[in-house]
C-alpha cells in the first residue's frame, strides 16, 4: 500500500469536514498543528463555497480537504412528503409554526453541481472527499487534472471496491460509531452496520488503497489503534465539535459535555438518511412516527424549519447534534491544541 | 488498572467460550500456545460440565477459562409460545414435522443453579466468565473463596459500572461487531449498539478494571489495536470456529469460509436473544415472521428444533451459524497454530 505524499503529515489525523460545525478557522488550526483540515462544502451554495475556500486560503498554505455530497438524487413523492409535514404539524404547532407547504431539496447533489466543480477545478484543493456515494467519471477526470487526491467515505466492501473501480486516491473506513451522516451510498439498502475495527481490518487486507479509520475514535490510544490496523490515518469529527472554532451553538456544545454524551442514535427523521445523534426531543419524536421519511435531502427541509420554529422559543432540542459513540470522550480545547494532545498520546 | 497475573499470558489472547462450537481440545491447544483457553458451560447439565472440565484437566495443567450463562429468569408466555410455534409451523412442514406442543427453557441460568456452582467450587477454574449478566451476590463470594477470578460481559458503561460493584475482577468489552449472543444484560432495553473500539476506550478510561476487547478482532492486528486501546487483552471466537478442534459441523465451516461470511445479521429469532450470526435461512424467516419472539432460551427449544427437523432432511440452513463483523477473514487452521500465527503477527 502506498501512502499518499499528502497524508504522510506530522500528525496522522484528519479533522472530519462536518457541515455546520467545522469552519476555516477550524481546519488552518488543525493544519497548523500538522494535521490535515477540512472543510465541508456540501451544504453550501458555489457563492458560500468560494468564500470559504477563500478564507481557508488566507489562513493556511498547506493542503486541506473540501468535502462534497454525491448522494443520488431524491425520489420526488409528493404525497409521501405532505404526510410527512403532517406528521410533523403537532411539534410545529407546539412552536407557533406550521410546517412547509412543499418540501425542496435542500441542496444538489455534487454529482449534478457544474458550478462547485467548475470552483473546485478553480481552487484546486489537494484533497477533495466524497461522502453518500461517488462521483460521476467525468469529474473524477477533470478533479485529478486538477490536481486533486480524491477521498471516498465507505462503509462496506463492496462500497470499497467500487471507489476502486471509480479512480479514487484513498479510502475513508466509516464505521458504524461514527457520528454524524452515515456514508452508505444506498441508505434503503441492507446495512452490515460494520464496526470502525472490522471495517478498517476489512478494507486494509482486501482492498490496494491507503485506508483512514473513522468513528469511535478521539484520542491518541484510539488512533494508535487505526494505525495498528493498517490505517494510513484516522479521521476525527466528534473530538472537534467543543473546539472554539467550531460552528456548534451552545446547546449542542453543552449535551455533547454533559451527561448527555454517554448515549447517542441512528435516526433518518432528522435529514432523510441515517445519521447519529445526540438524543434529543427530534430523535424521540422520530421514534414514535410511523410516516415513511421523504428522501435526503428533502426531508431536511422540514427538519431544518422544524429547529428554527422550536429555537424561536428557547427550545433548542430540534437541532441536528451529531456525535458518534466515542462523544463521552469529548475535550473542549482549542483545535490546535487538540491535535497536539492526540500527537503527545499517538504510540506508535 | 493493574493487570491479572492470569492474564499476563505470552499472547495476551483469550479463546472465546463458544457452546456448541468450542472444546476442551480446542481450549487446551490455545493454553498450549500460551493463550486463555476457554469452554462452555452455559449450555450444559452439570454431569456434561463435569466431563468436559475432567477431559480438559488432562489435556492441560495451565489456567483456564469456563463461561456461564447468567440471564435473567425467562418470562413464560404459553399464549405467546403457542403463537410462536404456530408461526413456524409451515416451516417445520417443509421437512415433514410439526413445531413442539410446548416450549421450555432449554438450559436454567447459572444463577439458580447451585448443582453448577458446586461443581466449580470443586474444580476451581482459574477463570469464571459470565454472560448476559452477573452472578448473584453469594455465587461472588463462593467463588471467590475457591480462588476463582471473575470476568463479566458487558455491552455499555453501565453494565461495566454494574459489574464493578458486584465484584467482577476484568471485563470482557463486548462490541457489537461480536458473533453470537449479545450479552447485553436486559435485551429489550435500549441498546447503544457500540462498537468494539469506542466501547473499549470508554471502558478503559472511565472503569478502574482491567479491559479484555472483543469483537470483530481476529489477528495480530486487531489484538494490536485492542492494546492500543488499554485492553490487556483481546478475546477472539470467530477466529477459532474453523480450527479444526472447533465442533462446528461441515456446513458451518463452508459458510464460514465462503463468500457468507462476507455479511452477518443480528436476530433474536433462533434464541431469543439478540445473536449475530451468518444469514441463513432462518435469519430469512425470521425476517418475514412478525409473531413476538419468546424470551430467551424459551424459543432456543422451538430453534434448536427447526434445525434438527431440517437437518434430518439435510438442510443445514437453521443451525446457529454464529460469526463476527471479521468473518472474511477466518483462518483454518489448528488452534495452536493460529494462536502462534497471532502472536506473531502482534505489534506491541
Amino acid at each position: 500500500m502506498t501512502v499518499p505524499d499528502a497524508l504522510v503529515a506530522a500528525v496522522p489525523i484528519l479533522q472530519a469536514p462536518m457541515a455546520g460545525v467545522s469552519t476555516p478557522a477550524m481546519a488552518a488550526a488543525v493544519n497548523a498543528a500538522g494535521g490535515l483540515g477540512g472543510i465541508a462544502l456540501g451544504a453550501s451554495t458555489p457563492g458560500l463555497a468560494g468564500e470559504m475556500l477563500a478564507e481557508l486560503r488566507t489562513r493556511t498554505d498547506r493542503a486541506f480537504n473540501v468535502n462534497l455530497f454525491v448522494h443520488a438524487p431524491p425520489r420526488i413523492d409528493r404525497a409521501r412528503e405532505a404526510a410527512w409535514c403532517e406528521a410533523l404539524r403537532p411539534s410545529f404547532a407546539a412552536y407557533g409554526a406550521e410546517p412547509p407547504e412543499a418540501l425542496r431539496p435542500v441542496y444538489p447533489s455534487f454529482r449534478e453541481d457544474d458550478a462547485m466543480l467548475a470552483l473546485l477545478v478553480e481552487a484546486r484543493p489537494a484533497w477533495v472527499s466524497f461522502h453518500f456515494g461517488l462521483p460521476v467519471p467525468a469529474q473524477v477526470t477533470v478533479l485529478k487534472q486538477a490536481g486533486c487526491r480524491l477521498l471516498a467515505s465507505v462503509t462496506s466492501l463492496a462500497e470499497a471496491q467500487a471507489a476502486e473501480r471509480a479512480g479514487m486516491d484513498a479510502l475513508v473506513a466509516q464505521g458504524y460509531e461514527a457520528g454524524g451522516h452515515r456514508g452508505v451510498f444506498d441508505a434503503d439498502a441492507p446495512d452490515d452496520r460494520l464496526g470502525t475495527l472490522a471495517l478498517t481490518r476489512l478494507l486494509v487486507t482486501q482492498t490496494t488503497l491507503p485506508v483512514i479509520a473513522a468513528g469511535g475514535i478521539m484520542d491518541g490510544a484510539g488512533v494508535s489503534a487505526a494505525l495498528a490496523l493498517g490505517a494510513v490515518a484516522a479521521q476525527l469529527g466528534t473530538a472537534f465539535i467543543a473546539c472554539p472554532e467550531s460552528a456548534a451553538d451552545a446547546a449542542y456544545r453543552a449535551t455533547l459535555m454533559g451527561e448527555g454524551a454517554g448515549h447517542t442514535v441512528m435516526t433518518r427523521a432528522i435529514s432523510g438518511r441515517p445519521a447519529r445523534c445526540l438524543p434529543n426531543r427530534f430523535t424521540t419524536l422520530a421514534e414514535a412516527l410511523t410516516a415513511p421519511v421523504p428522501d435526503y435531502p428533502i426531508a431536511y427541509d422540514a427538519g431544518k424549519a422544524l429547529n428554527a420554529a422550536a429555537r424561536g422559543r428557547d427550545e433548542y432540542g430540534y437541532g441536528a447534534q451529531w456525535a458518534g459513540q466515542g462523544a463521552p470522550l469529548a475535550r473542549a480545547m482549542p483545535a490546535a491544541a487538540l491535535v497536539a494532545t492526540i500527537a503527545g498520546e499517538i504510540r506508535r
